[in-house]
This record gives structure tokens, sequence and C-alpha cells, in this order.
């Protein structure tokens, strides 16, 4: 018995192999039946052929519910109407175990708030599979592409004691009787971690107790956030163009056929490559104004003033030098007009709106000292912060990337909690 | 100007180049001074001999406090003293930022709870530099080991609705007026992704709220785990012993340097290959009753068990077969001895005690519900993980790898908090 699994079935073109799975779905002709067969690598055709298997091997494929497991063997044969490019020629089946009648997920259209409920079951059909898939390439790919750029992964905590941004938007937990907080972002540790390895990434998960129902927000969710010394604002942006278009350009060599499936348009992925437009917020604005939205400068872009920016572009697009007061105490005033920032935010494609925030960080101790005296921070729980500045501190610089905005992205989907295996929304921490 | 990194300094020999980095330690001979200079790749000294440079690059290099940031360029030249193998003479310097007097790592030896309070800064230090060098290439490399597998990675949500096994050591967060609590391990929601990705693997921060002070314990620490559809107990423990081996060899292969400087016996991780040693827990009791410990069946193994036990090894020892009483309840009884699980825990050798834990998972339903009402577990925060067992249940197993012990014992070090970057304890969580 040949073992083999769907994503390698091109290697046994010709072969009889056994693949053990369960079964997706199924038609049935009379004399012929389909089986939709799925074993977590891929999905297949078989075709059980009544004149040519056992009759009990035919009346149990005819029989046997949808997700029902089993172990199915057939001769590999090419089929090029499939985006697998193969289907399997079934002569037995040996069932595991039959499911239940009344699989929840039918094959008819279910509304997302019940998918969501049963959502360990439905990321076994195909969308939500090649998406997982496409998610974990572009996990993997960051990573990669860090380490072979010489960055080291230091994982931030996510108990800390205090808020890193001095918003109030933050999960509260009993840490042996103190206050304590779910981390919103690990970069206050990246920077003193950067200041011990040079260029370093975190990669985890943070969180966000925002009361947001957007298709684009989650409660947790995962971020990447290189920080970087030596490096300043334009050093930045160049690292996370390049960064971006390894990504899109290693699932499109990767994951064709997760791509094929979702039906996402190549052709607009294709063309992301270094280098990415650049404005300011100020010429923002003023795009803005001049196709009559009523924005001014100061004010914060929504999600139609970023897709009608975006709209004019067929790449990512930088939007640089952001008003100081909109932005986290540690980013650094341009030296030239202190009140912008030396930083940007990464807008997406096709409304998929920011990916990336990054900046130069503030590295002089008495600059820093006053701007978490102006926010009225606690500048104890920051002691560890400051001392960056006191022994060693070098110009240096960040970001953070959004996993599931930026597989929302890619994959053309239209809701971020399909990006996540198990999403945590307002209301949803089931499963 | 060249630049270089110390890391790449092989590739710049007889060139002159510039690096930019930090000022570690430097002492002086009058006439030469030597800085130990280190730049987050490595560490590498900088000669600095008087009548060979400006004056004024002299006193610089003599009156530069610890920690000082700077450009410093010069010549690369053999040094077959140093672990390195290379040195640089200095012809130039450029200072960034003087550091304060009065860094707090001076080098002298200081407590190791004074450390922790500087860990911002102790991490700069080349043995903590190693060992988290070292961390960061055992964490890619099972990332990319699983990813050849044919493995998905697959997260798990950090805020679940319900403690996973059972247990009452969970930190309780309040999730928008709902109890919720940080995830002590995603074995669950794994076991949902591995029947919709066949082989998968989980791999994030985990939390337990124990009050355990050992130098094994963390309160928030990283896990890798793996689970597999159709895999049953003795190849669970195949791909163990495989993926440990794996990480050993990896380690001695790409991070020489790093061993070198922790002083680690490199023969003992030589021998690291599979097949691992087997014993049964009952055989395990015996042993221990041979060797006078006072021990019955039912038992847990502590710290002295599990040296003494691997000790009788020069490799990881799995222990096998443990009491069902034991151990949680999804672990599958053997049918030929229900009063034992088809599991088993994997002990590392020269007394760093447990760094697997694994089983075969029950994958009938009937037992399932049988085990979780005897263990008065809420059937409907379990509802999704019973419902696995309706639609397509097969056979299946996965393990659970601390990240942090794997790393002690690799590394040869004596306290798992020096293999986390801002390590969790019951009594720490600053920085």
């Amino acid at each position: 018995m040949l073992k083999a699994t769907i994503e390698n079935i091109h290697k046994f073109e010709g072969q009889e192999v056994t693949i053990s799975g369960w079964l997706y779905n199924k038609r049935s002709s009379g004399k012929i039946i389909f089986l939709q067969i799925r074993d977590g690598s891929g999905f297949i055709q078989g075709v059980v052929v009544k004149k040519e298997v056992e009759e009990e091997v035919f009346t149990t494929c005819k029989g046997l519910p949808q997700e029902s497991s089993f172990h199915v063997t057939g001769l590999v044969q090419k089929d090029d109407r499939s985006i697998l490019g193969y289907e399997l020629l079934v002569n037995n089946v040996e069932v595991v175990a039959e499911a239940e009648e009344g699989y929840p997920i039918s094959l008819k259209e279910h509304g997302t708030d019940f998918l969501m409920d049963f959502r360990h079951l439905w990321m076994r059909t195909p969308r939500q599979h090649a998406i997982l898939k496409i998610r974990d390439e572009i996990n993997l790919g960051l990573r990669e592409y860090f380490h072979e750029n010489g960055f080291t992964l230091v994982e931030p905590p996510i108990i800390t004691p205090a808020s890193c941004e001095g918003t109030t938007e933050l999960f509260e937990i009993d840490y042996f009787g103190e206050n304590a907080y779910l981390s919103q972002t690990g970069q206050l540790y990246a920077e003193a971690a950067a200041m011990a390895f040079g260029k370093v990434y975190s990669f985890g998960p943070t969180f966000r107790a925002e009361k947001s129902k957007t298709r684009k927000h989650l409660n947790e969710f995962w971020m990447i956030e290189p920080e970087m010394a030596f490096v300043d604002f334009e050093g930045n942006l160049e690292v996370q163009e390049d960064m971006v278009s390894y990504i899109v350009q290693r699932v499109l060599t990767n994951r064709k056929k997760e791509l094929a499936l979702l039906q996402r348009d190549t052709s607009a992925l294709e063309k992301i490559k270094p280098p990415f437009p650049r404005i300011t917020y100020t010429e923002a604005v003023e795009m803005l104004k001049k196709a009559d939205f009523t924005f001014e400068w100061g004010d914060d872009f929504g999600a139609p003033h970023e897709t009608y920016i975006a709209d004019q572009y067929d790449k990512p697009v930088f939007i640089t030098h952001f008003p100081t007061e909109m932005k986290a105490f540690y980013m650094q005033p341009d030296p030239e007009d202190p009140k912008v920032i030396l930083g940007a935010d990464l807008i997406a494609p096709e409304g998929y709106g920011e990916i990336i925030g990054g900046s130069q960080r503030i590295h002089d101790l008495d600059l820093l000292l006053t701007k978490l005296r102006a926010e009225n921070l606690p500048e104890e729980v920051y002691q560890w912060y400051i001392e960056l500045r006191r022994y060693g501190t070098v110009p240096h610089s960040g970001f953070g990337l959004g996993l599931e905005r930026t597989v929302a992205w890619i994959c053309g989907i239209d809701h971020i909690r399909q990006t996540i295996p198990f999403a945590r929304t307002l209301n949803r921490i089931y499963p």
C-alpha cells in the first residue's frame, strides 16, 4: 500500500495509492459516484465506477455521510479540468468512522455568524482551508525573510505591567494580586532587544479591548514588529516595501492553487514590487480636499479616505509625516518640522486599509522624558525604557505589520475574521 | 566606507570596514587600548594602537564609558585566540552617543534578581546574547522542521472561555463582561485543526498561574504543539525523537560559537539521534525502587526521580504508559490495559527534566463523554470539541514541547528564566 498526500499527488501519476482523509462531498449519476476527498493537504476528486469496483465498495460510498473518515485507494490519473490537475480512480474504500447524519455545515449557504459558531468545522471547507494555508505561508515567509536578513526573533512578554501606548483599550488581569495587562504591542521590548541584537523582530498575539465591530478589527490578532538599531526613517520604509513585496511574491509562487481557488486577481499582486509610492500626510489631505472630502489637517483617516488614497496607486502607498499630536509618544518628530513625525502608515491597495504603522523612534533622552511627561505616563513603569536612552542610545526605527489584514488583502477576502483560525471579536470567544 | 557586521566579519578579512555598535568593555595597557565591541550580531575585539591612530581617536577611546554607541572603522585581521577568529585593527571611532557613567551592569558579579531587574540591559552581555541566539535558532528550526514535513501552522486563541485541562491554575480576564481565561494549552484547538489540515502545529505563548518558584517554571512560556490525524501512539513518539534530534543537530551546526561561549559540552549533544530509549511508567517505578527511592505506583515523578531515570541513558528517554488517573481527560487509555494511557513524557538528559508531554487522544465519542462527565467538565463549553468526534473522527496524536526547557537543556544553563527574553515569574512582571 503506497501512502500519498493530495498535496504531493503529482509524484504518483499512474500509480495506485492510498489517501487517508475525509469525505468532503459527493454526487452520483447512478453508475458513477464522484467523491470529493480531502486529507488536510488538499482536495481531490475520487471517481467510483460501479462496474469496476466490488459491489460492497460501491454501496459503502453511496451511503457514506459527509465528513466520514476513510482510507481511499485508487489510481492517480491526470485531470486537466481541476485546479489540482489529478483525480483518483477509486478501487477500494476502508471507512474509519462514519460521521453522524446532520453535519452542521451542509453545502448550502450559511450566515457568517452560524459559520463562526462552527469554526472548528468551517475550517475544513476549501475556501477557509485555502485562506489558512496562505496565512501559514505568510507567517513562515515573514520569519524566514527576517532570519535571512540578520534579524533575531525576540518575543516580548504578553503580560505587562502597563500600557505600552498609554491607551485605555487594555484587557486587565490579576497577576497574583497585582494589576497587569495583556500586551497591545511588543514594540518597547523590541526596542530594548534591538540595542542588544541590532536587528530584531517580535511576532506574537496582541490584544486590544476595542469595542469595534468593523470588518477590519479583531480583539486578539497577530503582529510582527521588527526594530532596527542604526536605521532611520528612510531605511525603515525600504525594509517595509522589500518585506511586503517578498511576501506577496512568495505567496504567488508557493500558493498558486489556493489563490486560484479563492479566485484572487493575481495580476494585481504581481505588481507589488519596490519601490512603493510615498506621499506625506499633508499631501494626502490636499488630495482628499480636491476630491471633495470634508477633511481638515489633523483629522484621522477613515476607511473611505484610505480607500480613496489607495485607489490612486496600484501598489501599497506610504503616507508619511503624520501630525505629531496624532501619534504615539515614542515617534521621532521631524527635526526640520517638529509638528510632524518621521513615521509612515502603509496602506494596502483595493480598500484593505492600513497594514503597517511605523516610525523612527525618539532616541534622545530629554525629548523622550518631555514627551512622557506631556502625556502623563508613569515614569517608574517606563524606567527600563528610559534607560535605553541613557546607555548606548542610537537612532533606531521599527514598524508593526498586522498579520490578519495582510492575509485578507493577499487573499482578497472581505472580512478579517476569516483570516485567523479562531477569531476573538466583541461578541465572540467561542469556539 | 564598507559596512560590516561581526557575524559576517570572515567575509572581510584584510579589508577596512566600519562596524556600528556599542562598547561592551575595554582595557588599556598604556599604548594600546583593547575595545570589546558588540553590534548585536556578535562580539569582536578592536585594537587601538596609540602610535598608529590620530591622537583624538586614542583619547576618545580612552575616555569612552561602557555601552557608548559608535561607528568603529578598522582593518579585519585573523586572530586565532578568539572564538570569532578575527579582530579589528582600529583606525577611527565616531561616537554616536556617550553612555552615562554608572552603567548598572558592570563587569563584576551581580545577583540574579538584580540582573533580572535590568534584563533589558543584561541581554546585551555575551552569555545572555548567546542563549537568546540559540533560542532564535531553535524557534525557527522547529517551524522549518514542521513546514518541511507537511504541517500547517494553526495558532489557537489565547483568550478562551474555559480551562482546556480542567485545572484551576488559570489567569482570569474580564472579556467585555464575560469571564475568560488565558490559554494554558492550544491542544484542543490543534485537534480541531488537525481534522481540517491533517498535520498541524501551534506555537505560541501559554500561561499557568502556578505559584511555583522552581528553576524549571515560568508563568508565561512558549510551547509548540503538533497534532496529527491518523497518527497513533507509536507514530507520535517517532515524530518527537526525530524533531528533537533535528533541533539539537541544527544548533550544533549553526550555533557553534554560541555553544562555545557557553562552554557547553557538545559531545553530550552529538549523541542525540533517533531512536530514543523507552521505558514504561511501571518499569520506571521498579527502577526507582531498586535504587531505594520511596516511590509507589501512582505517584508523580519529582525532579530527583526524573534526574535519576535520565541519568541511566545518554539520550532523552520516553516514559510511557502513565496511570490514566494521573493524566488529562483527553488521553487515550491503552485498550489492552485501560488503567494506563497511550502517552509518554520525554525526559531530557543531564537533569533538565520533562521537555515533552504527549499522547494519542481519545477519538471515540462515548469514551470522551464518559471522561468529561467523570471529571465534571462543562459539556457546553466543550461542545465543539465533542463535535470533532461526531463528524469524521480518526485516531490522532500530538504533544507539547516546552521551548524554554529545551533551550535550557541545549544551552546547558541552570535556570529557565535566562531562556526567555523577559521572564514572568511569581514575583516578576518587570521589565
